[in-house]
């Protein structure tokens, strides 16, 4: 069997396919194969709703009509070891691979903490596939009391579906002072808590489990501050470290010990192999520093700049990091994130000036479905650039982050926003005279 | 009575509302009147949603609480005069107002075709008063054939809301071969006319009103093409032309002939006079031509320039004009558009490159309330900046058309699109794999 490709790619999820795609775009004469070691793939960031809102798990699988449609050939079975001198990949199949270019899109591993009774049954971590995926639902939707380890985007999000469950309880514990806070400042956090509280999510910050026990009763998650809390379940979203277990072997360079290295167009020490998403390291838009971002988002941007670049360098991509955009819907509030939070850029040193607005999301306010909208901005104090922003609101929250995240990435300034140019309408936006961000913007120069 | 004010403003729409609320922030010690001619003033872009989504048409009046509690009087006169040269306002009541700066937020004037029969009792254009619109809409409910001329934007939206109304037929006249021509290229525009028909209007392009007549049976409107529509009411949504009379009675400069001429900080060719809003002109950010722009939006952006730069230049604008920004909401269907379309681009002479998307606003699209989205991208050919934008989907895509406006604004390029960061979320935006403002600018790479 003939198992040559000008372009391997190793790796199933929204990294893997963009690359794929990416690449058939700009290199239309290369042969193209993936190898995924799973069949079934699903859309990351949709897991938590496969609890709840969709009817049926399984819509959230992944389509890969796009890659036979583009001729990409897909493999199912893993890849075992690389050999860079013959440029070749050899597979838990004994099969053997070679390879022009290859793209290593291999993930993250879901972390694990070392504490007693991790190994109970009905403890797991948030693992990628589909039946895997499935049985958590089942599990879960026949539990009394599940647990969440982890008050981070997933953690939320699966407390927010899982309390929609008729007869199930909600624990949410979460070691920081609050939900969310590598992403929001507190009086946003404090938000979402409201909004889970009111829901009937009993939540625990400050605090994390110290072990898990079992005995004829039951289980039990014992937290540091003491609370015992009886679980049937207990679902561990405390995050993952990037996967780089392949790339080690190979004797690629990982970054400060973790995720493998990349320059700004994903390319690894070796110039011939790339990494894109979750296992290759995130630095910050702003210090340069490590960054512990792993969203599909991110990693599909950077699947289109490996892509277009795996041959020769088409699309420039300035030198600038992810700037850690995120959003999310806890029943009906949806929230949004971008840059550095006020909390994060002062403790990384930044001095900022900050402003805040507060609207509706119609005008006028009488209008039907009208939500209350609030938007902060963080500037630097001296170069008034915009470092990073929030948000909070009804649906079109979502698309305002967009608009900060793009002025992050154009390095706009506090008074273009003051002066700039946006579409309202009664029924999509806040007026213009209370326009958010040019409001924000305003307040923030006091 | 000592009428003495360091600033005086002339209006009481969103320009000068925001020009006086700016001047306070920026010059604390200054005193600020506003002389308007009329008590209730109401918000310009609600005008349509007084026919039928507001409950009462004055819950579109614009709240002057702002105004009070930031120690700006208000004085309900009509300004007649302007002395330059000793730098005093006369008013219809005779009173004279001494001012240091002067800022003209005096808006626009209907324009009225010179048709037959255009005195006829019932035909009536668009004034931003309350108790007209009142009486308006007393009218229109009671009609039974209401006639909108003009495609345009107010056109299009009190179509949507007149039709909504039991037992009101309407008929909408816009001479161009499309509605909202000057905003759309032709398949956006085809998305609002087949939306508009599926409600009952009935849509009559490439043709105008040639005279209106009345006899025994009641009114008729004869369109050039021959066709006679009965009509008991018709409102006159062609456009509006900048207020200049009190301008040129100073002998301050229009631009072309028409729109008072300011430069970058909204100042007049005297010093001490400003001019903000539709009563100013309006120049193109790509062709700087004369744009036929008035729209809320554009107003307060000016008027926060004006209102920061009155006594000292402390806002730096950087030389931009106008991108034309609009959103607008047809039944559930939001369109937005920024900058130029494909049509104008092409013939004022830019070579341009062209990219679209269609996605669902939602992923996967199985979820509930799940809209179709379609974005069109236009850059320069050559220097592959933006140049134009239009979105059409569910309510999010009007702060998406603000993320092409701010990118419009900051002259980003195709390739930043499509290495640009994002967030996703699965309630609230496409897939990261299919987000459509990265997919249109890879698509216009062809």
């Amino acid at each position: 069997m003939d198992n040559h490709s000008d372009i391997v790619i190793i790796g199933g999820g929204p990294a893997a396919m963009i690359t794929a795609l990416t690449a058939r775009r700009y290199y239309p004469e290369k042969s193209i194969t993936m190898i995924k070691n799973k069949a079934a793939d699903i859309i990351p960031c949709g897991i938590p709703y496969m609890f709840h809102s969709l009817e049926h798990p399984a819509q959230n699988a992944m389509s890969s009509d796009g890659l036979s449609k583009n001729n990409i050939a897909v493999v199912i079975d893993e890849a075992k070891k690389i050999d860079r001198e013959t440029h070749q990949v050899t597979t838990a199949q004994d099969e053997v691979y070679p390879y022009e270019k290859l793209v290593l899109a291999i993930g993250s591993v879901p972390i694990i903490p070392p504490i007693g009774g991790i190994d109970l049954e009905g403890i797991y971590p948030i693992e990628k596939d589909l039946e895997y995926i499935q049985d958590m639902v089942k599990n879960v939707k026949e539990a009394e009391n599940v647990l969440i380890v982890g008050g981070g985007f997933i953690g939320v999000e699966l407390a927010d579906e899982i309390t929609s469950l008729a007869d199930v309880r909600v624990h949410l514990v979460e070691m920081l002072p609050h939900l969310l806070a590598h992403s929001f400042d507190t009086e946003y956090a404090q938000m979402v808590e409201e909004k889970l509280e009111s829901r009937g999510v009993q939540i625990y910050t400050n605090t994390g489990v110290q072990e898990f026990s079992s005995d004829g009763n039951g289980k039990t998650a014992h937290l540091a501050d003491g609370t015992d809390i009886p679980i049937d379940y207990a679902i561990l979203g405390i995050g993952a470290r990037p996967n780089t277990d392949l790339a080690e072997q190979a004797g690629l360079s990982l970054f400060d010990g973790s995720g493998i290295w990349v320059d700004e167009y994903m390319r690894t020490t070796d110039p011939d192999i790339f990494a894109v998403g979750d296992c290759a390291v995130k630095r910050d838009f702003f210090t340069r520093e490590k960054a512990p971002v792993m969203l599909a988002s991110t990693a599909t941007a950077e699947a289109r700049i490996a892509g277009a670049n795996l041959y020769k360098l088409k699309v420039v991509r300035e030198n600038k990091g992810t700037i850690a955009i995120y959003s999310t819907y806890v029943d009906g509030l949806v929230l949004g994130s971008a840059g550095l939070t006020e909390h994060t850029a002062t403790a990384k040193g930044f001095e900022v000036k900050v402003g805040t607005a507060h609207c509706v999301d119609k005008h006028p306010g009488v209008l039907p479905d009208t939500h209350q909208c609030q938007v902060k901005m963080i500037f630097s104090r001296n170069s008034e650039i915009i470092m990073g922003g929030q948000v909070a609101g009804g649906s079109s929250a979502c698309e305002m982050i967009n608009t900060i995240g793009g002025a992050i990435q154009q390095r706009t300034s506090r008074s273009e926003f003051e002066t700039m140019q946006m579409a309202t309408h009664p029924f999509i936006t806040a007026a213009p005279t209370q326009y958010p961000l040019v409001i924000a913007a305003q307040n923030a120069n006091s």
